[in-house]
């Protein structure tokens, strides 16, 4: 968790006192179960909800003695509890409590992602459907291709960003589980029906078979999701500083008033919230090895998952939180330069028509072949060019064109409107 | 690709002439949605279906000169097609065949890589369903901890295969897109209907919005999905590695007559067809970082990512699904040893049962720090004595115990049957 | 940073404390240099070093509204030295300051690893020539193989350690950079002496072509080295998880008294600081695949590194800091048991001699493969008993072994000593 | 390893016949050594330089029945050599063989990588001294900043590449190790002098303590700068990749005449090359984190690496060595737009010298916050006007510069020599 890209409400999940809650739920709810069935007295569950409480610092302490979390939580949760605290835990290991609790606290941060995700992508919307008829030259290996428009860009970034909310939603449902099934994961010291008793009050799945603990495939696959809608964000991100560059400058970052682009030269306005995005995603990607590394635990389980987890589990949430907001205001507060776009679009001299010119051929009943040759041999003088010279003219005066295509044809085709046909189609599929 | 941990029904998916056949249907099938629309003359489909062929060499060959492997293609299919190549493509950009070739070359992939997660799934309710019973200590940390069943073990690996399973369903319904909208992704020289046309031929549904090249996104997710499949065979490996050691002895891999397990020293059987998993395991998961790199395209698509996946797309499917194959011979083959699984079991002088006889002691009305601490010193004892002295008698012989249980019921706690009795639930949750 | 993971020392070196201070060295050096060359007036040294300071919560209120650190931190130095401040920073860009610190702050938390890693190297030197000549079997595959002593698998470690202490220092020496070159590094506004200056004050380097940035492959070498040395952290404590396993129990992790092993098994002891090992190694680690990801910056530099670096290098130096200290810390504490050891190695009545029987075989004139097959037939059905059967009985047995090897000559060779021989020579090539 | 993507230089290292061959001379060598201390009767050697061979076909099909590589090769080698065979390997152990062959492979390979970088260096070396002087603007976060000159960016990348070559050397150096150290790595039953004499004969080192085998951290070194060097190779090909974005066209990849850039667009001219560059990058880069978890084998080793090194160490010498050859191409051939690069410094109306201006106020008196301020407030007129506006002519305009800064020195500030008066200094330095 690095302060200054940490949002406070996914911080506080992440934090021991949301933590320590989540566990003395888990053991009331617990009590209430091995209540039902008669293995602990009926009380326990109420002295717990009514008297039940910890103190972080103590718990600390306590912990530094036994060397046990759990163990140092239960004894601090006894000291609030009194005399019915000996049947608190009744039965249960401590990953029943710790990989249970991890569930939450990866539930309710997938739920704050989900709201990140939503944000962004009502962002995109917003901004696609502005621009759905912004001309802008499509670009493919950095290069000038053929007319699009600034809305379909934007409708693209938007159905990823959907997809990563199915894929984060997705694995939500996989890492929401409970699993209280004691030593070795044999349910020999506590009933099944504690399981399914809190699982169901806590808003999760009792786990298939949890061999002590939650097995650890579920959560590589939740750090997956993550990392996967992390290279999203650095996508778009990568789009916006291409096209705040000096030479294209079609969309800037917001500047605020005040702002500094750099200390030694004053004229700069850095595209520095996505180059930072950029680098955000590299963080939150990071989380995905460890986390594939932590499947093969040992027999019924070993511990080496436990250190890597109290890493990667806040980081990659807590970043990629950030990172999803901060993508949000981005996109909501985005510049957008139809001008530039238009000026760009033509700045290479109608070559961004070629195809069209091409296909035309060959309905003309030129072969691919030629057509193709054809159209690269004055496409390439344009390109040398650098745009002064114009295609339209090119071709009018090349022969073997003029022969198939009559000039008003030829102006017919330098026609944006041909590109943008399909773009309401598209919006449909992606926002009807 | 490395021979020796390939099989030919994977391997043969991502040969040239499998590619270029698919690449062959996308594009009669492309000619018959033209054909509907009236974009090309009725005929074309009927040409390249009739004649259409391919030679690997020549298509190298042209490749050579043009530098384009679809170029290249597309002239070696109109010297067998003949006249009426001239309108195959038409309006579509090479990603428009690449990618969905490649969505096609994936969904097969993970359609093999199921069965082969069906056949370790099948072989582990096989090996689990007979030793359901089948005593053995349960680790926690590498250390004894409580009597489990081998086939409890043995289901949790078939719980983590079937979650496998699903993932790789998933993966392949993201993957199974098909992307025919032309040139930086308008549809402006191609009609929508011809992607929905060819998609529904191949099994695919169309890209919401494809920006030439289908998103990356969907194929980081196909990646990661597969290394958490290996993950999970390296866990079960890792299990079998384990019970293979020298001093442990529960399981053995089969050793065939004829083999020789070192060429220094005679007597050696070694666990190298899950060691070899566990090294698979990890050059699958290899493919998961550079997936993920390949998702910031830059704007309507860059071609970086196109090595990446020459390399990975074919390595990580074919080294999967070899490993799959391998892992379910191992588990049908596996040598079981009841005998010592039970003589493990008991080797700790009865220390497993140390949990029951704490809970005892709890329900007896002993605060359980209390109890922890009088079982705790009886255990060390046992436990440095390497279970020669045993933990029932020392029980029976401290006053504190005695005081609170009387031999007769701690003779009763000692009692295996205790930690089954819910074994036939958990295998009814995961076969059932 | 994990504060369970992290000690004061480490961390001192990461907080803003130190990092600002480092700046203020660099802007008073560099204002010494220009004094030298008259582009600022004399006095202004003396100025910063005498006047200088700096208040961590003011820059933070500062950035918050210019958000760009250096600046903020260069106008509350001003706050503090007065009229002079405006020659401080003279003809520099922000990156030449970040940047050399970064250095620093490398370079310091290098020089503590290389404490740290030689500690471990301390600790392994002590108890491997405690147990230079402690019997133990070695193993390949987990699988019983032939004598060796505890001392050789500790010097073993020692020398993987040892090969790390020249790395990092490599890493040290690499990354020891100072970079004072101005804008896109053209050293215009600021001249070669300044940087010349400030890197011999500081104990660095020029960089030798720094394009306003260092290069970010220093760095990703760093990082490279510390993953490294991670790995071998992890290689050491999966020994010892091994040998602690409850069926092997050749050494043991110090195991304090009022430790409690597990909440629910009181008789548990596990090798919980080597498993936490593991898992910090695979923190570690994860820092490697960002910094290889930052090298490739836009053109002069973008700024995408600044997020990465600052999550991976105080998170990979803290924790690896935190993982060397508590390696050494086992490896002195470490419990080890011989006599465990010898009842290992005899546990498979003799197998552990096959080689050397087949080595005389063949020396006796009988060839290698046929060889091979007598000793493997005798082996197997020792292996087969568990070791019950003894391998001497069976060879004196075998008629073909009998032939062509005296009973007497078949007992020496069943001797311990043969296998120690050479412990010397690699003891004095590793530690003399 | 990709045949588009492989050199045969280099995929003839990683072939089994080179493999074979130093099998062959290893076995030599060391009868070599035997023969000395009489171990073996003298001529062994002699035959197995006379008659030794092998036949990889024969050997695969030994392996089929014996499943040993090793015992495989022999069993072949013995089939040439006849009776003196059943000396061949005394004592020692495959690893003794395989691990000292891969040896071999590595310092060959690293041999060829420094031979790649050496030619990128020298391309490199003549593109910056034929540009030493030729004027570019210099971009932080992609946008314009300060003028600098097309060889300061080439000597900086030559610098990366000269860091890299002593990477790999010391790779070469570190990976450069003999092990003949039998079964456990114990010499029990091959003398020490046999591996110094192999070594000595091999061009290698022994190894301190080879455990049967060599270290992996070895390995794990040895791939890092691997992937560092990939990692160069991205950031000099996402340059290009920049340089030949339309908007920019300061440089182009060589453009073969027949060449198509699209199949659909005729006019296309991509930067392939260097995209094609930024993928093999990645694939590089994959191959170290499967370095890494090979580190921690078991005890004296397991064989889980091995699988691992079959494919990232052909896949990734194979592909850095053919990306080194492509980027130096690239680098011989490129294009190089002078015209361009000065239309793109000029493009912003003279922002260029923001800084400088700031000097300058600040030499005359003004502090460096309100000269900041000034300079700021007409560069965002100038940046708005997209530069039609010309700074130089609104810094006349203002009064509170032209207070301080007469006119004449404001038209001598706007002269580009001021920014490459340093350009000699930094080329001595790297190229003197």
């Amino acid at each position: 968790m690095i302060p200054r890209y940490t949002r406070q409400e996914m911080a506080k999940i992440w934090e021991p006192e949301n933590k320590y809650r989540i566990w003395m739920e888990i053991e009331a709810y617990a009590c209430e179960a091995q209540e039902i069935i008669d293995v602990i007295p009926k009380g326990v569950a109420k002295a717990v909800w009514e008297r039940g409480n910890f103190d972080v610092a103590r718990i600390d302490e306590i912990e530094a003695e036994v060397k046990h979390d759990v163990i140092a939580f239960l004894t601090n949760l006894a000291e609030y509890v009194g005399e019915e605290a000996r049947f608190v835990h009744q039965g249960m290991t401590s990953s029943d409590v710790l990989d249970t609790a991890f569930s939450v606290q990866l539930k309710q941060s997938a739920e704050l992602l989900e709201q990140g995700i939503e944000r962004v992508m009502a962002a995109l919307e917003k901004r696609a459907k502005e621009h759905m008829m912004t001309l802008c030259i499509g670009r493919s290996h950095g290069i000038h291709g053929e007319p699009t428009t600034f809305g379909l860009k934007l409708a693209g970034h938007y159905a990823a960003f959907k997809r990563c909310l199915a894929r984060v939603q997705a694995a939500r449902e996989e890492i929401s589980i409970c699993a209280i099934s004691g030593a070795v994961g044999t349910y020999a010291t506590v009933d099944p029906s504690v399981e399914t008793y809190v699982a169901d009050k806590m808003g999760l799945k009792p786990e298939d078979v949890s061999t002590q603990v939650i097995p650890r495939d579920r959560h590589a696959m939740f750090f997956s999701a993550l990392a996967v809608t992390a290279s999203v964000i650095e996508n778009l991100s990568v789009e916006i500083r291409h096209l705040q560059r000096t030479e294209v400058r079609e969309a800037e970052e917001f500047f605020a008033s005040g702002q500094k682009g750099s200390s030694a030269m004053p004229h700069k306005r850095n595209p520095i919230l996505t180059e930072n995005l950029t680098g955000l995603a590299r963080l939150v990607r990071s989380a995905v090895i460890p986390a594939l590394e932590n499947v093969a635990l040992w027999h019924e389980r070993d511990i080496s998952h436990s250190s890597v987890e109290r890493g990667i589990a806040p980081d990659a949430c807590v970043t990629l939180d950030f990172a999803l907001q901060r993508m949000a205001m981005v996109v909501e507060k985005l510049t957008i330069m139809p001008d530039n776009m238009m000026k760009n679009l033509e700045q290479m001299g109608g070559l961004v028509f070629s195809q069209r010119v091409m296909l035309t051929l060959t309905q003309a009943g030129i072969a691919r072949e030629a057509a193709y040759r054809i159209v690269q041999r004055n496409a390439m003088k344009v390109w040398e060019s650098e745009g002064k010279t114009k295609f339209l003219d090119l071709l009018k005066a090349d022969s073997e064109v003029a022969e198939k295509i009559p000039a008003s044809e030829l102006d017919a085709i330098f026609n944006y409107a041909y590109y943008t046909k399909n773009v309401d189609y598209v919006f449909d599929r992606v926002f009807g």
